[in-house]
């Protein structure tokens, strides 16, 4: 629709560091998508992980009003969170803890804030991938503190979405076509080809199974440039520290 | 862990028109699992959706405070449904969905409440399972009152979990074999074999994608004895009316 | 109007333990209201008894939403708990209060959950009339768990509804019965013939003040099934104990 | 214990009027406590009310943080009316619904809103008692508006405390008597005799049955200094009128 | 417009100690506005002063729903303060801070609850005027009791508002006035004519920075009478002490 | 503190257009400071205002939750706006309005959203001078639509904070001088020299009111740099329509 192939996702580029007195935290654009993700350490665990010995990791994601087309109005108003925010930061939090080694943590909890500057599609997947780059960023601030010893990530994560329009299998659908996918995939894997999050649902009919190993490779290809990103981002940051 | 092999499902039974003020109900049981689900008919339909000829299927899900083992503090008090809840409930309106008929419904809503009386895992599945019922039920009414030529349900929908405990795979985890899940999938299909939503998490490690066409395979054939369950349920209604 | 004469309760059924997971429970029908009472213990009391060595009884009182026969939405999508459940659940607090022994019971808390799975009038009666019978139950967990000598109530409790519909008493109201009715009563006593809680309320015109003795001792008699329905229940637990 | 006997209810002043941009309004004063009445009339009926050609009478009742001992925290910090506040207004809107001809008033609402100044005791009876003067007046305004021929109202609506404190029966309880009272009642009654609400509860021990009677009847005769309070707060608003 | 000249207020009256059961209260009236002021002494601070060795002083502001023309609902109806009240309390909050030796006050809060009885415009310069008063009498209360050495206030503070009407400065605007103001202007200072807080707005065009110096003598003068109502409310209680 | 002369603003920068899909949107930086800012139009004006033929401008804002040093909670989180956001929405709101010839604006509402992604001080005086530049892109594109014949803003409109900190008077305070400040002042001028609004809190001690006109003085110089920069922003914009 806007130039690329069926199997090309759209430009990425994360700017680490974008909020100044965050612990962690990065600028993800990809295409037209904008999401600020931002690592808050604190030193303590929800109540059900207290004395466990493991540590913890949430996110929040939210919307800002214009971040779309027609204006969102904010959660704040309604004091209700938003089913699809709460759906989204769910998700984020999974994503994160999978591949974040909670013993080696200790009993410390890292908050991920993803907002979305601008919404044009893949803001869930935008800010998974962005977020591993401020926890990273995080890691470090607690690892130069000496509070850690290394970075408790085994591995790195991001994700991609896939759909299906109009019969075709596309890779990281934009705004307007994902809002004609009769299926919409979220994949989230780590760079060593491994699942951490899989979500396929029918928009419309429902689907062949045989679609879902085939969406599974589609996604992991596409995620290869998300990969590299995360990996100049956090280059950029170590050699700064 | 509770006698049964590793791909056998528990004991369902769904007791349709539970609820005789509903225009819909179903009371269905999964082993020590209890869900009430009901549906009712209104004669309208959301913003986005007035004056497309279409019609819509939405569900609520709340939990009794004591269908757990620990008791769980009603939504209402805070004024915020919770995010599992939310969570759920979005799923079991997808999909119902997308079986429905939308076009044939017209411009009607359905409303699915699925309320937990007990809560021992898989009360998601159980919520799509027998919310069909409940739906298949409203339907019949409206077909009844002249509202509606035929039931406009494309097939049934039911949902099984899924889930990798201690290396094995197994089918339909009870409450205490899903707090020990490596990985944790509810998969949603129709009765002609096709998926409608699949979700699938990494609770510890991340885990390979080819485990994905294996999954789907097991919950597709321990889905049988529920499509078989609705069909009674059905029928025993229809023979009534 | 349903067959009844004008001093004849409903048929009353109470099933004790229906859910497993909760110290105490029981699952009663009046008629065709039927509502799920289940029995919370906690080791604490609210702050304004701490250090008095007395424990605390009280409940919370909920409708399903399709309970009624227009939908009924949820108490949790506006924060707001409804005066009708508030007055409802305090009233079945101080019931309950009322026969239990406080001092005996130490410093914790039971709380009642009632829910109306269906509601054809009389909902906040039988809440009352079923919630004892789930705290008896609780107060055996404890006898058994040794955490008290003996159970801390002096006496049963029940309650009644009792109307002037057509310038005619009757005892017991269904749904239909309760909008006509000119005059409303609920009225709680122990199963010695004490008066825990009476509230009469002019719906339309103000009434005599001779009428008040007379609903009393109607409501008294027509309690007595309900003391028998309990007896029988709490037999079956002990007996199974 | 305030050296009133026991069958003496405290002083009682109305001043009728005191906001002076409300269409009725009275400031009632029972020994210490306090409560402002205003009425609001407007143009419209709740929804389930609308073309069936009655009126509704309905209440809201509130304490400022320091009429007690004790600052109460402002309800509008939580967004919850508390239930001792809801049950009160449901109360006091029941009471003045019964007087009120609903059929003359036509399809209109009146809002009484009762604000308690000082508590000390009695701020429910106050309150009807009070806003049946504030009711009064905003009738008179719609009379002199040519919106009404006449006052719909069948006669006046007073309400008065009664208890039983260490086994006496004491008329008109202040604060500190109410906190000992083992049982405790509100009797609301019209000014020709007739009952319009009674509530009595055992707050200790369950009380007999033979108790009612005395009690409606100390109520009554404790009752008479209101009526007449409420009797030339009235004249003193018609005569300057 | 109701008979004053240009540079002079309206009638002020201060009642102190109206509120029995508060540390301390008042109850001032600025021709039509009446605003009910009372003060809670809390022997503990907010979070971040905790440690600090001072105290803070705090305040609430809220409307009766019939202190206007129109009903104004209830702030607990929807679980948000509006805006102006909130900004209105924190107002009134630092304008009393600011005359508080906080040192001196030692951890301690003062809330200061200001409930508008009626309003006829210059509530919120009433409200600070008035908590000065109820503020002075709780500490009078610490002194008696021994838990202060001397009232800790450094000077006494009044507001006073002013606005531009038809090209006129007028001082003290009436509600009626001030909907008509082009300039408003909200000044506190103390009685040593020292500034606490300068709020003007241009409700309609921007003004001139030369009319800033001429409102604030405008101001000054016409705080006079306040200063000397408050000097005869706390002679008032002193002497009564 | 960080190498500025103390009459010397931080250096300002204007991105305007920064969210592609709103009506206007600008990013404006002060020092470390950034604001986010987006118009919305809407063809519909509040209650209050309809048929009335004259238009709305009003403001939300909010921060980022690391936006801070130390996290803030999200609004969303509680249902309630705090009141320091809530006070400077209103003064944004009031800020744009009085610049706005809100007779040629028409029936139609700008909403502009200020949202802070990171905040050093100064986060209002930024909101005001970026909204103006959101609010006349957004015009810009009512112009091109011919909705408008010309932008209706009588002036620019742009704002500084002024403070004294250790006794001496410092333009445009960072976080760390505004935390030392004794007093405080908000300036919002439009580009002829007239004041919008001013604001003056002591935050300490009451100061002299001789400091005003000379605060006044400071601000108007400081606020030069800022009407260029909005003059630069407009230009791009323009040059690219």
């Amino acid at each position: 629709m806007d130039g690329r192939s069926w199997d090309e996702p759209r430009k990425v580029d994360i700017v680490p560091g974008y909020q100044a007195f965050a612990e962690g935290s990065a600028l993800i654009e990809m295409g037209m998508t904008r999401v600020l993700c931002a690592a808050t350490v604190e030193e303590r665990v929800p109540p059900f992980l207290r004395g466990e010995g493991v540590g913890w990791v949430t996110a929040e994601y939210s919307m800002l009003p214009r971040s779309t087309n027609v204006r969102t109005p904010r959660e704040s108003g309604t004091g209700q969170v938003r089913g699809r925010s709460l759906e989204i930061q769910r998700l984020v939090g999974r994503c994160l803890r999978a591949v974040t080694d909670r013993s080696a943590l200790g009993e410390r909890t890292v908050l991920l804030d993803c907002d979305v500057l601008q919404a044009d599609g893949g803001t869930r997947t935008a800010a998974i991938t962005g977020a591993y780059v401020a926890l990273y960023q995080a890691f470090l601030v607690l690892v130069r503190n000496r509070l850690l010893n290394e970075v408790p990530l085994d591995s790195a994560v991001a994700a991609m979405s896939v759909g299906v329009v109009g019969g075709k299998t596309l890779l990281d659908l934009s705004y307007e076509e994902d809002a004609r996918a009769q299926v919409d995939f979220n994949v989230a894997m780590t760079d060593n080809g491994k699942l951490v999050e899989i979500q396929g649902a029918a928009e419309g009919a429902p689907f062949s199974r045989e679609t879902v190993p085939e969406i599974i490779s589609l996604a992991s290809v596409g995620m290869e440039p998300l990969f590299r990103a995360q990996r100049e981002a956090i280059q950029s940051i170590t050699g700064r520290a």
